[in-house]
């Protein structure tokens, strides 16, 4: 015994979510159905939409519907300073600390051989080709301070680190072992201002 | 600064699920775009499915696709006997527990004056003109053991106690403020085996 076909459909799709089991996939199909019909109509649609219309930026790699995002289009920003991080929520959250006016790379992810993501699978070939030929001058490393984090930062350091750019790593004060977008946005700045050089080995 | 509207949209309407904050639903949303697209697309096609296709059945009121549901055009079942449960997840509970093979009502929620839920809003005008005109000899009172459960129960008992069919309650066992469909088989099994008459007051 189980629901009805199309509600054993739903149960199991809503399971694609992260952190859904079993019984909170139920609990949230009968919910919708029972109580908020609209709500998933409206999601629905929403989803479709999403999936569709989104894509990445062709500059920073930042979830976008637009062909470039709102931030490589906006020409008040500096153009030739690169702050590196590894997903959209992290954009987010350097911007919602605010006071930074430069622009991004997002990788939408880090280096992890054991996963059998390597350099170019977070796009680090568009950025070294953007480095060489876009006048870039300063590439701010804001990774996570994971230990896949600080690889692919190092990873950056040689890759772009004799090309005359300036080159900086956050400053510790975004907790060790954190993650970036859970982080207030004073410890933040903090983090921004008190960025270090970091010098190829 | 947020992210792209279509984005925002999706983590907006993603908070329609219960227990979904601002925080989760903007996980699933960049978990959805970056790692799961096709589940996303088939989140959204079930949904849409689900929200178009599934009503009540006619009978029993239990979610389903069909205008009576698997359980009340089995043949094979006691239709004469009736449980009266308060959602489908109490159905499939006690179905997965085994062993009953008489119908159900469903509520689809309880009695709650405090909410402004009457007897109309659950059902019970149609479960009467069932009883009285469908040759049910038994009901089987299945409401959760809460506050509105138990007095949803004893207006059932009032409601129908006056016309000689055989009612029970299910015995304890299932622990006292609990909900049915978080209960294990056996011990719902239990319950029902030693469920008591209850006598109109
Ligand atoms: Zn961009
Ligand atoms: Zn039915």
């Amino acid at each position: 015994m189980k629901f009805s076909p199309a509600l054993e459909t739903l149960i199991e799709s809503l399971r694609c979510l992260p952190g859904v089991g079993p019984k909170s996939a139920q609990r949230m199909a009968l919910h919708l159905l029972e109580r908020n019909r609209s709500g998933a109509s409206v999601l629905a649609n929403a989803l479709r939409d999403a999936v569709d219309r989104i894509g990445h930026c062709q500059r920073c790699r930042n979830l976008t519907e637009l062909a470039l995002c709102e931030i490589c289009s906006d020409t008040r920003r500096d153009q030739r300073t690169l702050c590196v991080v590894e997903t959209p929520g992290d954009v987010l959250a350097v911007e919602q600390a605010g006071g930074y006016r430069g622009c991004y790379f997002v990788l939408m992810g880090h280096l992890s051989p054991i996963d059998g993501i390597g350099p170019e699978d977070i796009g680090l070939d568009r950025l070294q080709e953007q480095v060489e030929t876009q006048g870039i001058t300063e590439v701010i490393l804001a990774t996570n301070p994971t230990a896949e984090g600080e690889a692919t930062a190092y990873y950056l350091t040689e890759m772009l680190g004799s090309r005359g750019i300036r080159m900086s790593r956050i400053a510790h004060g975004v907790p060790l072992g954190g993650e970036l977008e859970y982080v207030d946005g004073s410890t933040l700045m903090h983090a921004f201002t008190g960025r270090t050089p970091v010098v190829r080995s």
